[in-house]
């Protein structure tokens, strides 16, 4: 709430929080969306949204104008509210649900439907919130099997329950979270959107609201799967949708952080409502969803590098572990023929692969592994080692886990790393998708 | 050389290998650069380089028309050939330096200046080649600190005595040598260039002989510095020269792979001699070029990633590591209030920080780390481990080796790490930096 002077101007103007309005101060005019109060804001001064993503404050007495601008983008659904489709709200923690209290410098989860609607007050015009469920509340770099295997469970149940399912989650293993879903959520016959923010809710350049809004929008749209909706670029415009085993956090602060690899974007997601799929998609259904949890813990990743110990590898042979994604370089290389013998990674390979299962990804991150190029290559397929296709190695292993965790002979699993099941093997990369 | 009956119609039309030619060729024309015979080539089958960089042969016998067209990008500096630049060429194995042998399906070095130009005829337009030298033979994964202390050393030779290097290298650890190169070389003053090739030789698509053209054309250019010169796009238009400590392999077969991360490319290239700068660079001199090749090889490498075993910290300890990078999530994260205290990093950074110097970085490999944001990174940043701004962590690791190579008190090294000593840290990373 505004101050109640201001308030009565709004009331007077017929205008609430979420209205398009424009304002003429210091001679020149504004247009944006009216915000609420922030928390540690002037009660005089109203914050607008403006079309290039950041707020901005106007104190009250020092505008000449204010009116309601007509909104022509908003879709009429507002009118028709009982009949907006139902979905539910997972938070886990992370950025986007919470918020910074200015008076205690603690952190403020944003656990009820209320508080998370005034953040994003455009959601009433697209879904009505069936449920909101907090089954934990961590920093996503916290997150780990066990609460994937929690997260399925619910995401599944709701997912059964309602059109489609947001799941606010912390961007540092967004990615991996929705690769764990990708593999956990069998039968998947609704969206399932992770979403997250890269600002915090109280700076200008918030990304949250708008990426809520587009993760509600697009968990109502006729696809099933496990997406990641963030920004599409650094601005306001959109979100994009990328699919749940081809996302990865590209930069450390941006908003547009997230990108596909090796894939397409699903969709790009306008916060107007409109969603316009960039790839074939699977439609919605009313299979029911199940989530199938098992997985096996001990699966390792090396990233090898000029000078890497191979050594290591008796590291995870000693601990047990039963599978191991390799980054290789290039296509898929380990150090091999190597000045001094003790270097090469070769010999090592072939003995962990009798212990477990090694996976070949590549540290170049875009791109197809491939085993039959160079002399060096062929030499690493012959220890048993799997090269990846174009598979994340982030993907690989938690596919591995997963894999791992059912009863599967060695064979069948080594078979099924090279299967797509969840979207996690693209058989043709097309030239636009580098660096998208 | 062709067959007989073609040098003969070339030679009475005035072409040599490397003009540009029009032939006419079942009424349609086509214009290209004239390529000497492909290894395995029909003798009587010219062979054209397209603009749009592919290869195409056509039968002599089925040619209605082939003149030699004016070449008005060519400057006339194949006029004054002897006052042309003098640069070294070290080739190091690779793609690049390789041909395949169809004859015996090994692979044939090119070691000598009439076999590099002859596969690259627009470089004697250029430069004079005063030196090639051939100090090892092998993969790029294969390559180490070993190799590194030699080509570093031959390289400080070579720069002294010509007025650029170029190296010819292997591209799956380019990057990884690039950035040794710019620690090892002291008082560097002239052009140093790395190129590599993506496609090999005998492939339409190969990549190799433009690198080389636009590499040597660099070497030549106003500057000083290690630089990597590969495709700018997937065309054939451009190179892009990137700085050594920031560039990166970013796919694994495009022949435009190398990205400049964090950072602007250094310059564009052209085949036909210009050079576009897109940075500030340091100016050639005359400075005498040294090589600093002390470098300590026991700094390792972990990527954390949810479910990680902290415990591999003590293989590093065990094995009297003095170094250790680790690639954290998002801005620098680790796994820190985990659900399973035994799955946190913190205690574990804490006792490593004991033995070795722990630098953080990120593996969204865009952006820059930060150790203030978030409650958990100030808990990481307690353990003595220094996050290390936006360098890479490939950079990170080896500007680490080098630096414990040295004499320096640990203090001494810890400051080092985050002053920008060759590039590695850019202070101000603009908005076009990312994915480009």
């Amino acid at each position: 709430m505004y101050g109640a002077e201001v308030e009565k101007i709004l009331k007077g103007k017929g205008i609430s929080i979420g209205d398009n309005v424009k304002v003429k101060w210091r001679n020149s005019a504004f247009e944006g969306q009216l915000m609420p109060r922030p928390d540690v804001g002037d009660e005089n001064v109203i914050v607008l949204k403006m079309k290039n993503g950041y707020n901005t404050g106007f104190k009250t007495l020092e505008i000449e104008l204010i009116e309601k601008q007509k909104t022509t983008e908003k879709p009429s659904k507002t009118e028709t509210k009982s009949n907006l489709p139902q979905i539910s709200i997972i938070a886990t923690g992370g950025t986007i649900s919470s918020k910074v209290d200015y008076k205690t410098g603690g952190v403020h989860m944003l656990m009820n439907a209320e508080e998370i609607i005034s953040t994003a007050p455009q959601l009433k015009n697209f879904v009505s919130i069936k449920k909101i469920l907090n089954p934990f509340t961590i920093g996503s770099e916290d997150i780990s099997f066990r609460e994937w295997t929690k997260l399925a469970e619910i995401t599944a149940k709701q997912a059964n329950e309602s059109e489609g399912v947001v799941i606010l989650h912390g961007t540092d293993t967004m990615h991996y979270t929705s690769s764990a879903l990708s593999f956990m959520l069998t039968n998947l016959s609704k969206p399932v959107v992770l979403v997250g923010a890269q600002r915090s809710q109280d700076r200008p350049s918030r990304d949250g609201v708008m990426n809520l809004t587009c993760a509600s929008i697009f968990s109502t749209s006729n696809h099933a799967g496990v997406s990641i909706v963030m920004h599409g670029t650094s601005n306001d415009d959109y979100c994009i949708a990328i699919p749940g085993t081809k996302a990865r956090k590209m930069h450390t602060s941006r908003r547009d952080a997230f990108r596909p690899i090796n894939a397409k974007p699903r969709a790009f997601i306008f916060p107007d409502g409109r969603v316009e799929f960039k790839d074939e998609v699977k439609k919605r259904s009313s299979e029911e969803v199940k989530a199938d949890t098992s997985y096996n813990p001990k699966v390792g990743l090396i990233k090898v590098h000029p000078g890497s110990n191979p050594e290591i590898i008796d590291f995870f042979i000693s601990k047990n572990y039963k599978g191991l994604i390799i980054e290789g370089t290039g296509l898929g290389h380990v150090p091999t023929q190597t000045l001094k013998k003790e270097d090469s990674w070769i010999d090592w390979i072939k003995k962990a692969s009798k212990e477990m299962i090694v996976g070949i990804t590549s540290q170049c991150i875009y791109g197809r592994t491939n085993p039959n190029v160079y002399s060096n290559l062929r030499l690493l397929n012959k220890t048993g080692a799997i090269h990846c296709e174009d598979m994340l190695s982030e993907t690989a292993l938690i596919k591995l886990s997963f894999l791992l965790g059912h009863d599967y002979e060695r064979k069948e699993i080594e078979k099924k790393m090279l299967e797509n099941t969840a979207g996690e093997i693209n058989k043709r990369i097309t030239i636009s998708e580098f660096l998208n």
